[in-house]
């Protein structure tokens, strides 16, 4: 049965490429996109997923979130990465037609989770400021969203502990403080972070073969990745990507790809940790404990990469 | 050629068999004791350590430290791992002698390092309270020592990250801000935390068979060590130890026996993750560094446990 999800993205090239896939999986359907600040400046974030929406007639509904975190001041939109305004070298038209719900995200999303209960997967990607505001706005969404998968996060599976800083991950390190109050807050979290993803790759040759076989998707999803290849090829000297945003869309599609451990998580909010993720694991007791008064959440450590990669191809080019 | 060093502990049932271990091994020249609460309130780590001073003729300086840490609420002995006074059930009268230099601890450290320098090496094996208060006490102390060896804190090596919280282990957890200072120092430290430790262990056998063979020494330790024994049996469920503080010695003695990750090193000194140690590898590079500032020290990540439990047993052997 396909699973309704609102994707909280800030387009991003990987964010695109999730976009994309959560159009195509018959498992998910994508009811809005909202949008907030992160890869991008909020305005281009925007903009760009209005454009995505619109040329593969996504037929989802657009909704304008944060501008920037709850508390800490702005890290600042990741240029070296996702370029200037966010989609690499595709650019897109600055008076881009903007047609968008005109509430806030956080607000939208408890309207819905409200209209629909039990029936929303809220997904999000990107920084988690749309999701604290609307915990904040009306904390019953906690018992009316089915669940909440992130991609986000590092919890030294495998040494993957942060990639922004020693120990953070962008998305979090991003607003540490939304990021704690929606793994602590009492609703069933998914965390699918850096411990998976960095066991994810897209190869050159993969995005290759997805523009020769999927036309006009597969034609954006390479010119999109152009530049980001670049970025890994020059910063981590690799032919390729990995597979970050679109293994959340994974994760709803399919939760059997991943194993899971589970544990209350914790974020630190200040300091040189400032962004660091942290799990207690459910199996495991300490004297010292600022963990188990909160929720159980599940932080997948194991991903089936191959699979991954073949329900992602199969999904693009069933859109061709 | 045979090492000085002053030992700081907080003696503690695994401080006692560092305390002999230093004491026997000819590398070492255990010069002075200085003492720290921590496993035990300070007067019992004092009165303990000028009995096992005494009572194996080791004929070191005994001086005493701090009652507690520098900023944070005391977190309080672990009567639970170490016994009522420390030393589990091996009871030392509440009258016994107590033989110590007037000076303070940190004073003490600065002026024989000053009286010596380029000679001295510190081994701390409890909180870090003493040579932090050191540092301010008298700068130049970076200068005058050798070098700095710990016994403390955990990195997620081998998934080994905390004991007394899920990321922090006691020793640092006692007092963490002490930590951060003595890590940052522009001094060399090398950390021999829970990484190396818990790739160590000394069985039940291996302490039966000590006292066996090393005579009044090894009774010592053996039944030191029953209290010790008895919380693994029953919180940890294994028959044994691990071999936390007289690792430190074992890296004086002989450094060849451990694997080494360089690189600065923090502490986080609030919020739920208190206590925990965070180093950044000198070969990562990250766009948010608040490490790349500090000196670059040595954390123990690999230690060969035959050759150390070898060690461990010859040296106490030639005791007998």
């Amino acid at each position: 049965m396909s699973q309704k999800i609102i994707f909280d993205t800030d387009p991003g090239i990987d964010d695109a490429m999730a976009l994309l896939f959560a159009h195509a999986h018959d498992n998910v359907d994508m009811v809005a996109i909202t949008t907030v600040y992160g890869n991008g400046v909020i305005e281009d974030c925007t903009r760009n997923a209005c454009y995505i929406n619109d040329t593969f007639n996504m037929g989802a509904t657009v909704v304008q979130g944060a501008a920037g975190p709850l508390t800490r001041d702005p890290v600042g939109p990741t240029v070296v990465v996702h370029g200037e305004h966010g989609l690499g070298t595709v650019e897109v038209p600055l008076d881009y037609p903007i047609n968008i719900d005109p509430r806030p995200a956080h607000e939208y999303m408890c309207d819905l989770a409200r209209e629909n209960p039990g029936e929303i997967t809220l997904v999000a990607v990107g920084p988690l400021t749309n999701l604290a505001l609307a915990l904040q706005h009306d904390p019953e969404i906690v018992n009316n969203v089915k669940e909440v998968v992130i991609m986000g996060a590092a919890f030294g599976e495998g040494g993957h502990r942060g990639n922004v800083s020693p120990v953070a991950e962008a998305n979090i390190h991003d607003d540490p403080h939304a990021a704690d109050q929606v793994f602590c807050a009492d609703w069933p979290v998914t965390i699918v972070g850096l411990d998976v993803t960095h066991q994810t790759f897209f190869t050159g040759d993969y995005l290759d073969e997805l523009r020769r076989s999927a036309g006009e998707v597969g034609e954006f999803i390479w010119q999109v990745s152009r530049f980001y290849l670049k970025f890994y090829s020059e910063k981590v000297g690799v032919d390729g990507c990995h597979v970050h945003d679109p293994s959340a869309v994974a994760y709803v599609a399919d939760p059997s790809l991943f194993g899971v451990r589970k544990g209350p998580v914790r974020v630190v909010t200040e300091g040189p940790a400032i962004g660091m993720t942290i799990q207690k694991s459910d199996e495991r007791f300490y004297h010292h404990d600022e963990w188990s008064c909160f929720r159980s959440q599940q932080v997948c450590v194991e991903v089936d990469n191959q699979r991954l990669l073949q329900m992602y191809k199969d999904s693009i080019n069933s859109l061709a």
